[in-house]
């Protein structure tokens, strides 16, 4: 074994937005349907394996690679764009994603019919296979009675030769 | 290290069941008390862990393997069978699991005296080491009052040779 | 790859204190503002992260190696000795800690500024690096409340040669 490899954990979770206007993005796919809130576009399966990627790099997470608030560096931004940019900067400290899952967990969107779709994009957007699971609360706290969406991830690294 | 070592992220979330007749299936044994809702056993435990299998071997999830509602293939089963047919369906396609985990978050059941035996049954049926913890959330959230119980579960898988 | 690298999920959730004399602590380090409830410190940081260390080496989790309740071993300790004494505890069983990961989720404490001071700490206590991210639940839930606060972590662990 490589004693160098390395896990991370991340997590995140956005309410859905009131403005009927907002996209909804997610794991890096435009869907339809009401939009999250967010600085950047609110992809929660993007931003939790950004910090599962930046976690097990051991280099801090999302708010402080890209900030927060209206000025940071996310805002506006989308998904591929900002795990684009965390792979660059795991590659710029000396780290290669090697594997990565997501756990979304809420109403919204359906990604069965489109998980391959979300799954290629993720994937070519870090570098490496990631993969995308959906589940519900069935009815029970803010995800099931669809106030947000939330989303649990997690990765490995390994140090580049 | 291998190369194709790949990692993987599961979770659910079930109700707890008004029916007194009810069965409560958890960590693929049988407890005492009020059931669990769900179109199979309603076994979290089982179920999140079959998600982070799937996710790590790229093999979709647990409703893509199973279907969705009383007519799916996971209607009435246990934990265990479907555990086993995920392990099955992970060889198929050339993967095997090497280590995996899986965090319990309810009131019920209390796993504590049992733990080595559930953790006995799912490694059995998955064909690798399975860790179960369990916690609560402090009398917060839907798992804190009671309304249902959730799990969340991390597997490692390898290519077979 | 070592066939035996082992890998666990951890979770815990803990109410914030009414009681103003008691101390915030949280990865290892105090911090100002509210505590948080428990029989030990309260740190939620810390306890996903020995539940993950202990699922990934077979070895149970924190009730069962601290006990629960006011005359148990955690009673009034801080999550460093806690984790300290996990980490000894899994050398004692042939296994070593390679990586680990914790996601907390709250309101409070805001970690960015003293995320390098919690690491180091919680690296410390384990023997291996430890990271740490954090995120809001966007007001929603009882984390978003403000009742409480979660931690979600991941470990990696080895056997001893």
């Amino acid at each position: 074994m490589n004693a160098h490899m390395s896990i991370g954990q991340g997590f995140d979770a956005h309410h859905f937005s009131d403005d009927p206007s907002r996209e909804l993005w997610m794991a890096c796919l435009r869907w339809d349907g009401r939009g999250i809130e967010g600085d950047s576009d609110g992809d929660v399966a993007a931003h939790a394996l950004i910090d599962a990627l930046l976690s097990a790099a051991g280099l801090g997470d999302i708010g402080g690679l890209f900030g927060v608030g209206a000025d940071s560096a996310g805002a506006g931004a989308h998904g591929a764009a900002m795990l684009e940019r965390t792979a660059a900067h795991l590659h710029a400290h000396g780290w290669e994603p090697v594997s990565a899952s997501v756990a979304l967990v809420g109403n919204r969107p359906k990604v069965g019919p489109r998980r391959a779709e979300a799954q290629r994009a993720m994937s070519a957007a870090v570098g490496c296979p990631v993969s995308l699971t959906a589940t519900t609360t069935d009815g029970m706290g803010f995800t099931g009675r669809g106030e947000g969406v939330a989303a649990i991830a997690t990765a490995l690294v390994e140090p580049i030769d």
